[in-house]
């Protein structure tokens, strides 16, 4: 019998127009249990599936780091423990694979702490320790979030869960994306029509999310912010193909790269089958193996099990 | 018994970090009746109340204009006719005078023309006409509207009206800003920071004001992009007192520039005398008269009676 279970969600941020804003849950989950109390201090781990070379060194395991960064937060003791980690969030690849561990810390620290923290400073505090709310509070809460964050407060809306038959393509290819080189290449300024551009395609977005009026939807995620600079990160010209030929397929509703990349999303009806092996074909023509899931949006967040 | 009669509401536009997508429709009305019709070509009008001297010509009248361009854009017959306008929405002061005589122009073009369009083609002749979508939209379908206009294509989402007990107090002073002279002064390229800001910001206020969270109204109206500058555009310190002391008072729940100014817009619960005459007494401070309406949202937008 685990002390703590908890199912935490994927998330794609951005969604093209809402640059560090908007963020939704999807259906793909790493599990983390803590198995064990231990002396304070210490940290073990059992990782399988995704990261199991990467995140062995419980110490350095961003569950690890965030707990005690949360647990000191609070001033509350900082309680050694044993967890496993089942992962099915691939690593740096724009899937908030790390908001999941953020996001267990956490809750690990709160639920260890007697659930004195209320939802709100749950959320401030893994905001904090991540630097942007985008992945971390849809993660958390679940469905569709919007989230404004100031380096001290953080603001966030829930907006209602896409309907049960749009489903999300995440197409994941083999080679990885760092927060901070996606970061570097975006420009210092830029021109005052991009930016109400975004300003105006973000504000449709949220209006027809709410609303239900999800034949905006494509419209609504269309950027000229970010997307055009990142797709240079992509090998070759297959950036610029995503946000052209996927785009403009029959079958896709629209797409964005998903957080910083190299994931690509597409929101469908249905299975589209068709689409998500055109996504792949784009990323196999630019040299890049990769795989598909084909997604929900997940309306509970985060949930102990 | 007149032949058409339009109740045609005032508008406030941007809402602060929605520049050029936000607007709402404001309790404070234009009149326009259409009397009798005339032979092709002829047109008289009898003005009351606001703009009586610079609005006279019938044939420059943004009415005449409006109309004739629909009935072009259309291909239907261009009648002429008789008709009066009792204004009580003042001109060039941000409050959108000009979207009342455009969209009744354009409404008169299509109930002359047996009501043939649909409301989605009237606003998109309306927005072609006005050349930005912020203020007719909300004139034409009232409440507070989210819209995008890439110059032929129209998109526009519908929220719900401010609620009953929130109202919106406009201080109105006794010069004109003309909005050629507002649009001048912003500049050609932004920080990506400052881009981001409104995004989000405009984001949460979309989010917030569908869900009903009006306590975020506050946070989600401010705003990088336009009002720093257009502060500019009023005498001495004027515009930076209001962005700050009226931010700050505490009957504020937020304000803005409406439209390209003069006007500033705050929203409040009940009359909130107090902080109406603090907005005049900072207009008076900077040596402009002004005098101030308390409104409601108006969600019924133009009227045929």
């Amino acid at each position: 019998m685990p002390l703590i279970q908890l199912k935490v969600p994927a998330t794609t941020a951005n969604l093209g127009s809402g640059f560090d804003t908007l963020g939704m849950a999807l259906s793909l989950y790493n599990i983390f249990t803590v198995t064990e109390l231990l002396p304070e201090g210490e940290y073990t781990c059992k990782i399988s599936g995704e990261g199991v070379d990467e995140l062995k060194d419980a110490r350095k395991n961003m569950l690890v780091t965030s707990y005690i960064k949360a647990c000191e937060e609070w001033g509350v003791p900082v309680k050694g423990f044993a967890f496993e980690s089942c992962n099915a969030v691939p690593l740096n690849r724009g899937l908030g694979s790390s908001s999941t561990a953020v996001v267990a810390g956490v809750v690990i620290a709160n639920i260890l702490a007697g659930e004195k923290f209320s939802e709100a400073e749950l959320l401030r505090v893994m905001t904090k320790i991540e630097g942007h709310p985008d992945n971390v509070v849809p993660c958390y809460i679940g469905g569709m979030t919007v989230s404004c964050w100031d380096g001290e407060s953080l603001r966030y809306v829930r907006l209602p869960a896409l309907p049960e038959d749009l489903n999300v393509i995440a197409a994941v290819p083999d080679f990885e994306v760092h927060t901070e080189d996606a970061r570097k290449i975006l420009p210092e300024s830029v021109p005052f029509r991009d930016a109400v551009f975004n300003v105006s395609h973000a504000s449709i977005l949220c209006a027809a999310w709410a609303m239900g009026r999800w034949d905006l939807l494509r419209v609504g995620m269309e950027d000229r912010l970010h997307q055009p600079h990142r797709a240079k990160l992509f090998p070759g010209t297959t950036g610029e193909k995503f946000l052209s030929e996927i785009a403009n397929h029959p079958d896709c509703i629209a797409t964005a790269i998903s957080g910083s990349g190299p994931t690509m999303i597409a929101i469908v009806h249905g299975k589209a089958g068709g689409l998500s092996r055109a996504m792949c074909k784009i990323f196999t023509d630019g040299g890049a193996a990769s795989h598909f899931f084909v997604l929900n949006c997940a309306s509970s967040g985060t949930v102990a099990e």
